[in-house]
Order: structure tokens, then C-alpha cells, then sequence
């Protein structure tokens, strides 16, 4: 079967459609766990076929246990009567998993819960509290500045009660029962960078990946940050050796340049596919060896599992000043950026799906191309760089090097080199060799 | 056996008796087969013993097959019974390995059989169809502009039938049978640094070795390009792990600094020993990666061989204009570029010759140099360089360590370090690691 | 047991106790025999438990022999009953290790044994003859041009016979076996720089280190120079897979910055050590690639042993000009270099010292800190950076990586890292891995 995923290209519209999905998932309350997860990956269930997953409370999970599950239905603090920070306008204003909360505090009282950004005094911080049991609220600083001394009335009307952590996993089977990891992680309420952007480019991927079967297999994972990984890897020990190359997806909407986070190995194939292709489609695209913090990549590279996954952004965690705040909204995520970085997840996906070993089956001397109709029959500059590939790849293909070692050795471009393999194949002059490529 | 190679200088008046070679051999019209072939290995026979082997048509070569062999009694065009294209002026005007024609054509019906340079009009460009059987002549763009519509005679009596490969083998026992490949084209009609100045330079290198005969056996091969090699390879496959080290040698007479081009390993003692050793005599010195195009050095670097065979050439293949046309002419070729290339491989085979492994027999602690007489009597700072080169040669001999990593590491001349490894070697204190160097 | 080497600072007045060592020392005449080194030794052992061994003349070690021990009793060239070179007065005078003499000499007799710089006319040279045996004086240039013909009565009240080798060894055993090798000479008469700025440093860092026990062992050697090192070595061959790391230390107490030259090896636990430490220490810090001359590294470091010794100085051997000649006095070396270099080497033991590498008992994901009381509690940088030194901890801690090799790979300092690491052991999840460690 011919492998097509290089040539795929993002359809148009494909920027305002990615736009539209992130649009619809922004008014969302998401956390770890949660309706509003549930609600998300239906959203994406209508687009891909998406099994999900609902593992209980107290479950565990590695070193870790299942939270319980965290719901909301109502949170404000009201003045004489008036809500004056509501979660109905913004789900940023309650710290994300706030414990169930009713009372009447003073300002002195109410002042340790509340949470701003005086550098920026007009937006709203975004904050968590999965592991300590606590309430509070987020607030632009400028209002906090404005509370007076009164009374206050605080209602946090949430629900931490026995539940389950939802995920959700599509799987593409291909030809190979080795495959390609894919996560993003959907435990964000209101920010659309971090992480609606990484969501959508996930969902859309599935959707061109299921129609442009590939040879390898691909798993997409829409889990919640750290717990959902942990968790999925602790139900799945048992498969991880299948996976070649990953790929952790999130800040992917905004200005800056892509940056890719090199795998824990950084040299797997994951690793120099991404060296090979980004540079091509970005110029500015830039590399950071790994670091054991970041997204979910931290839990696939853990030294007991140590995979093969990389992790792709633009701007990176906390390197955006918008960052885990309101400012993170729609505005903030750019059409061009959504489908750019789309399209550019789907050139390396290419180059991993079309990367092979192949072996020379005439290695003593070179074979005679003419009398097999290889030798190019009209000249000028393309023929000569197919008959140049061809060299190249009969003279690497000696078992040790694969067609990207062979386009980086020559500085041939990826294609040019896997498509010289393939009519030397068929020419009967090479052969794949099979094994573990990660 | 003392090995004098790195001394052996060449001798006075080896410039002029290189040219006078190559003015020998230039009118001869070679070919991969033919009496041209024959005539060039018997004037290579009057200087050094040569075995020459004939290898009839059709005998199958690793993936190729012996072709016809191709003579030439005469070849032209004429117009009104008047010679204006004659392979008896230039055996260039004939693409080389034309089959047998005779006939009266058109301007039109001749006009695709013949081959200019439009950018070089007083060029003949010189080309060859070994494969795809043809005929067609070569002549200057001014001359061709020149033809008018008329009746053209043409004859080219050629014979394309079954005969042999021709190639010599001149082969210089050493001591060791380890042995150094050293080949060169003589495929070529009047063409003089391509390769003239190889045949030239090997025969006079092959007239020293035999002189002063070194530690490791030599090979040298006047060989039909690439039909040449893989016929070589296919009746010397069982023999060529005896090779450790090896060169190509072509294009030695024109004006550009030397070139070498690396084996395929990248690393092998000819690399090695050519990137210690060319720099030292000659300060612009070139040094490329293996690519699987160039000479008979693909082939032997063809991964099922993969021997340890460089490439030296001053200007490399298709670099120079005068490349593959009449410009490549006598005057294109120096004498003291042709001499200089000499005693620079005689450099280079001289440290080859003498790369050692010793290990040192009293490695625990230094020995004590001063009771065996080893300490320098007088000062000054060529003694204190020996001593130096001493403490060197025993604290690395330990197996591990050539005398060329010894010389690399320490900055100390390679003779340097032989000459006290072997005073060393002679006072007991260090022993020959006898091995595979390649 | 907690180590507390990396904290372990010099106390007060250790320059002024360094520079009083030196005095005191000043006036011996050593040699690499006799009572100088004896006395020179009991002044080490009043500060340090020393075992002094004496090894008799004649003893094989290795490729040597214990030569003849030599003593002074007096030595002087008068004129007219006046002595005019006394060694008395300088213990340089005297070539080290002269043969018995008492003759009247004209001045053209005496002159070939009279040694004198003329490029710095008021030194006195320092010269040594152990192994052939003759005699001489050394004296300043402008004494030697002021001799005027006449008879000079010569008087070399020396012995050389049979007797022994001295040197002294402080062993200080730790938690574990494995140890560290520290040696200095103690073979030069009154050179300030060379070596009694060593001796004095390796003597007071043997008091701080039996005050603050590590959890290696210390093995401090007072050795003659070369056939110091040969002997303890013929005598220890079968201990010397213990030592993990060495130091030979010289030349300290001058004014330039610390160098220090690697072990053969190149990258032993020693050398990394230095490479993370000295630069933190010294920032104009000089590192040197192993060289087979020098101090006694030299022997450590021959084929046969392979030791992981590396050699700290501040100038090098030869490198300045006032080595080896009266120059080198007591003011050439300043209380504050010796000091400094003692802190320096405390700093590198220290971290060698805790070296370690460790083995993350939940090397699947991460675990969950905050469960263990481990995530910080205040926030902050400090804690910060903890928290990522704890990630680090966890990632690399796959039995590969020892903690010095994750201060470099997260650029955070070791002490850090150690710190963290040692939390983790405590919380159970991580286990130290035992080991070689050179």
C-alpha cells in the first residue's frame, strides 16, 4: 500500500474550522475531572471516533490515586445582594477545584482566598488547588482594589465527591501494530491557547489521519494534564513498547515560532524527523533538549517508561505573559497559527510513517540501472538528482541506515529519497528490513 | 626489515619522465575494451611488471556482464568526397563505443549524432555510449554552425563484437600480505589529466615501491572505469579482506591543490593517514566525505565491500571546465603538479607502511631509560623532543594506540614517533600488536 | 552517616599556619634519600598520624632500584682557607645527590662542575644527579665570573650508601574502601614553591579531613618524586583498585590560578569533579589534557595502572621562571595561594566525596510528591528551583546518571542536587546504586 500522509495537505478552511472548535470549547468549565470534560470530548466524538474512558475514584494510578470528581454549579461572592465576582461570567474566578464553600466573611477574612495579578491589573489569574482541599477566587486586581470593607457572602456551590477521571482515546490502526502517540490535554477552562488550541489541531489530525490511512498506527489521547497521563499509562503498561515516536500537543495557536521539545533519548526517530522537517516548514521553528517539566511528555519520559515522545509547541509553558490568565482568550489564538502548526504535524508525521531500514540485495558494486530501466532516459537537473538518490540510497542501504539518515547524509530532500527506495524496491534491489524504529 | 618508505624522495627529473609518459600515451584512442586498452598496459609493461588479463565478452561480473569489445579502423564525415569531421585527427570526434554505420545523410538526419559545446566552440566534447548501442560524432560548435544543408558521407567503421575486458595488475609482494589497493582509469582516449596524469603517476609510483619494497604488499590496477573495478571485484571477491588500505587515483596534473576524498568508513587508516600526511605537503589540501559518485572508489566502497578505499585527485570529477572535452589537452598537465602528486602518495603509503600497534612490555610505571641507555646524552631541544616522544610511545602504547594515534595525539612527527618506537622495540622494551589495521 | 565534606571551609589563620609549615621546612636538605626527607616527614607527622616506610637500597620496584641513600654532612669550595660556595649557606650549592669528593682543583678543573644561569645572575640553580653518579656545585653567574685562576680546595662530605628509601602515608579510612589518593613530593632542598607549598597543603588538608570524615577513605602519600611513586606502587599493586580518584599536588603557593591536568583517562569521576568544581572556585581555572612528564601523575598514570589521577598546581612544572633555582624562596609563595588552593581541593574532595549514584524506586511517571510532605511549602525561587531539582533527581536517577552527572546535565549546583536527592533516599524513593565510581 502506498503511503500518503507526506502529501497530505490541510484542506481548505481548515484555519476557520480549527478557529470554530475553539470558539465552541471556550466557555467550558474544564478541569481533571468533570462534566465539563465530559462535555468537551463529546464535542470532539462528533468529529473523530472517540472511546471514552471513565475510571473511578480512588483508582490507582501508578504512584497516584484517582481524585475524587469535581463539579460546579454555582460560585460568587455577592455584596448587599450583588454578585460582584461570578463564576457565570467567568470560570477563571473560582480557583479550580474549590472545595464546597457557604458563609459570610469580612474583607480581612475573605482577603487570604482572593488571587490577582497587580501586574496586570485587568485580568483575571487562572488557578488550581487539585491535591490541597481549599476554596478561593480569582479576580482582576483593579477589582480587588476596589472591594471595601463590608460583609461578604460566598457561595461556592461545587461538588468533590466520589466520581470518576474521564479521558478520551482514538485509535487508528494501520498496517503496523506500531504506533504513533499523540496527547493533548483538556483539563483548561477559559484559555484558549492553553489549551482549546492544542484540543482542536488534535481533533482535526484524527480526523485527516482517518482518511489518509498511514502504515503505522496512531493513538490520540485527550487526557487531563499529569493525572490523565498517569493514568493512562498505568492502564496500559502492557502496550507502551508499541509506541515508535509521540508527541505531547498544546500552545499551538499562538505568534511564535514552533518549538519542539526533544525526547528524554533525543535522538529517537521522533526526535530527527522533527530536526529534519520543522526547519522546513518554519524557518524560525527552534529545539530545547528535554527537561522534566513541562506537559504530559514529563510522565512518557519518565526513566521507568522512557519513550519515545516528544512535545510540540509554539510558545511554550509560562513563556507567554498571557499565560494561565484571561488574557489567554480567543483573541489570543490565530487561524494561520491553528492550521500551520496542523499541517506541520502532519509533514512529520509523514516523514515517521515513510521512514524505513532498508538492505541492498546487489551490495558488491553497484547493480547495472540501465538493463532495469532505472537510468534516467531524459536528462537535466531533476533526472541527475534521481540518479544521485538512487546512489546514495543502494550505498547506505546497508542495514544500519534508514531513509532519513540517508536524506541527512546526502541533503536530499525526505521524499526524494524514500521515493528512489521505493522503484529501487520494486526493482528488486532493496528490501525492508523490519524491527523496532523508535 | 628496515621499511624506507617515508624517505624515499623522487628521483631527479621524475617531472619530465611523468609528461614524457603521458605524451606517450596521449594519441592512443582507449576505450573499457579494445586494442587501445592493450597498447596503454603494454607501455605500462615496459616500466613495471604487469599482469594483463583478458576477460572475454558476456562473462557475468557481480550484477553486470563483459560487453563487446569495440575497435576503431576509421571514422568521419565527409561532404563532396572531403573528410570534415576525421577521428584520425581526434579520437574524440567518435562518441566513444559507436557501432558500425555507413551512410549518406541530411543535415537533418546527421544533425542529432553530433555533440558540441555551444558555452566552449572550439571544444570537442568528448562522450561515450558504452550501453545503449548507437553512433554519433563530436566536433567543435564552430564547426557545426558551419555545416551547411547538404549530402554528408558518413562511415564509422567500428567493430562491436565479442572480445575481452582488458586490464593490468601489477602486483609487489612485502612482507605482509596485507596490501594497499592503488588503481586508476585507462578507459579514456586523448584526454590528459583524465586520466593520463593517474596512469602516468601510478606507473612511476609502482616503479618506486618496486624499488624500495615495503612492510605491507602492494596492488596497483589499470582498470576500464567501473566495468573495470566490478570485474575485478567479481574474480578477487575471496581475496579483498586483505586490503587495508587503498586509493584511487585520477585527474593528478592540473594546477588545483590535492584533493582526497574519504573512504565510506570515514575513518580508516587511509584517512587517517591522508589527514596527517597532505596537509604537510600541501598546505591547501582538500579533504571530502565519501559520495557514492566519482571513480572506481564507488565501487569498492559499495556497501557489500565496503574496503577501506580513498580517492586523491587534484581537481575533482566534472570540476574543471576542460573536463571531458579536447581542452583537457597536454598542455593542461604540469609536470611538477604530476611529480608533486607522486611523492605526496609516497608520503602517504610511507606512513601506512610504518602504522604499528606496539605494547608497551613494561606498562606498570615508566622504565627506567637511563640504565639501557634511552636518556639522551646531550641536550638541547631535539633531545628533550625524543625524550618527549619517548614518555609518548610508552604511556600510549597500551594495544589501544596506533603509532599514528600517538603522532596525532602528541603533535610530534609521525617519523619521530616510529623512529623511537622502534628504539624502544630494539631495547625490549615494547612488542608488535599484529592485527587488522584497516 | 551525613558527609559534610562540600561544607567543610579552612578555619581561620590557615594561610599564616600554611606559611609557617613552609618555614619551618625551608632550611632541610632533601633529596629523594636521606635524613632531610626523615626530618621533613616528622615535621608532617606532628600535624597528621603518618606511617613512615623506609625501603631498603637495592630493593627491586618495578623496573627500578631503590638506589643508594644519601647524606650531607658538609660541602664547600674555599680559596686561600676562605669558603666561598658553602653549603651551609644554601643547600642548592650542592648538586643533589653528589658523590664523596676532597681534591685541590684549578679553576679550569672546577669549571665543568660548577653550574651557575647566566640569564639571571644572582640565582642560584638547583641541580640533581641521582643516577649518574658525579659531582658539582651550583652557584649564581656573577659569583662564577668573579672566580679567578688559582687552587680551589673542594670538599664533598658526602655519603652514598647503602641504606634506604623514605617516605610517610596517612591513611584515613572512611564508610567505604573505596579511596582516594593524594600525594605531594617531599624530594626538593630549600625551593619555597616547589614543593613545600605542596607538602603544606596536602599536610593540613590531611588534619581537615581526619576532622571531618567522609565516606571514602584518604590515602595521603609524602613520596620522593618518581622513584617515590614507583616504589609505593611496587609495594601496593594489588591495593590499587581501590583508588577512585587522585591527586598529585604541587606547586600551590605561587600567584597563578589553579591548573589542573587530567588523568589519562580523561573523563574519570576526578576530572569531571574538577572540571564542575575549579571553574566555581577560580574563575580563571586552567585545565590541562593528560601529558606523560610532570609530577608523579606521571607513574600513576602509565599503561599498566590507568589510575584515575589527575594533578593540581597553580604554575606548572617548568612553567615559571623562577623554577627550580634559589628564586623559588619563601616569598615566591603567599599564605593567601596556599590557602586558597587547600579550599579548593576540600571543595573538588567534597563533591567526589558525595558522588553517587542513585536509583529511582518509581521510575513510572512521576511520583506524587505532595503526598510525602516533599512539594515546597513556600513558594518562592529558592523553592523553585528545588522542586526542579527534584524533577531532575527523579528523571535521571536510572542508574546511569550519578549525581554529578545531573548538576550538569540542569546546571543546577551539585550541592542542590545532592540535598534533593539525599530528601528523596529518605522518603524511600530513591536507593543508592554501589559501585565502581572511578
Amino acid at each position: 500500500m502506498s503511503v500518503d500522509l507526506p502529501r497530505a495537505r490541510t484542506p481548505a478552511g481548515t484555519g476557520e474550522r480549527l478557529q470554530a472548535l475553539v470558539r465552541e470549547l471556550f466557555p467550558i468549565c474544564r478541569s481533571i475531572t468533570g462534566d465539563g470534560v465530559r462535555e468537551t470530548l463529546a464535542a470532539v466524538a462528533e468529529r473523530i471516533p472517540l472511546d471514552v474512558h471513565e475510571v473511578p475514584t480512588g483508582a490507582p494510578v501508578l504512584d497516584w490515586t484517582v481524585p475524587n470528581e469535581w463539579n460546579v454549579r454555582d460560585a460568587y461572592i455577592a455584596k448587599d445582594g450583588r454578585r460582584i465576582v461570578d463564576f457565570a461570567e467567568s470560570n477563571l474566578h473560582l480557583v479550580n477545584y474549590s472545595e464546597p464553600f457557604r458563609g459570610k466573611l469580612s474583607l480581612e477574612e475573605l482577603r487570604p482566598r482572593l488571587h490577582s495579578l497587580p501586574e496586570h491589573p485587568s485580568w483575571i489569574p487562572y488557578r488550581t488547588s487539585y491535591y490541597s482541599p481549599t476554596w478561593g477566587f480569582c479576580l482582576a486586581d483593579e477589582e480587588l482594589r476596589r472591594l471595601e470593607e463590608a460583609e461578604y457572602e460566598v457561595v461556592v456551590d461545587t461538588t468533590l465527591a466520589p466520581g470518576s477521571l474521564t479521558y478520551g482515546e482514538c485509535y487508528l490502526p494501520g498496517e503496523r501494530e506500531d504506533e504513533v502517540l499523540l496527547t493533548t490535554h483538556v483539563c483548561h477552562p477559559s484559555l484558549a491557547n492553553d489549551n482549546l488550541s492544542g484540543i482542536a489541531v488534535l481533533t482535526e489530525l484524527g480526523a485527516l489521519l482517518q482518511e489518509a490511512r498511514g502504515s503505522l498506527s496512531y493513538r490520540l489521547l485527550f487526557i487531563p494534564g499529569t493525572i490523565g497521563s498517569i493514568t493512562w499509562l498505568a492502564r496500559n503498561k502492557d502496550q507502551v513498547d508499541r509506541i515508535v515516536a509521540g508527541l505531547t500537543l498544546a500552545c499551538v495557536g499562538d505568534g511564535a515560532p514552533l518549538t519542539y521539545k526533544r525526547s528524554r533519548r533525543g535522538n529517537a526517530t521522533i526526535d530527527r524527523a522533527a530536526e529534519y522537517t520543522l526547519p522546513r516548514v518554519d524557518e524560525r521553528a527552534r529545539f530545547v533538549d528535554f527537561i522534566p517539566w513541562g506537559w504530559d511528555e514529563r510522565q512518557f519520559n519518565s526513566p521507568g517508561f522512557n519513550l519515545p515522545v516528544g512535545s510540540l509547541c509554539r510558545s511554550r509553558e509560562g513563556e507567554f505573559t498571557e499565560y494561565h490568565s484571561s488574557a489567554d482568550g480567543l483573541d489570543f489564538v490565530r487561524p494561520e497559527a491553528l492550521e500551520h502548526a496542523l499541517s506541520s504535524v502532519v509533514e512529520l508525521l509523514g516523514v515517521i510513517d515513510d521512514e524505513r531500514h532498508y538492505v541492498n540485495l546487489a551490495p558488491e558494486g553497484e547493480p547495472q540501472l540501465g538493463k532495469r530501466g532505472l537510468y534516467p532516459t531524459v536528462g537535466g537537473s531533476a533526472a541527475e538528482q534521481e540518479q544521485i538518490a538512487m546512489l546514495w540510497v543502494l550505498n547506505l542501504s546497508d542495514g544500519c541506515h534508514s531513509l532519513l539518515d540517508i536524506a541527512e547524509r546526502s541533503q536530499l530532500p525526505f521524499e526524494l529519497v524514500r521515493e528512489v527506495a521505493l522503484r529501487l524496491r520494486d526493482a528488486g534491489l532493496l528490501a525492508e528490513r523490519v524491527e523496532d524504529r523508535s
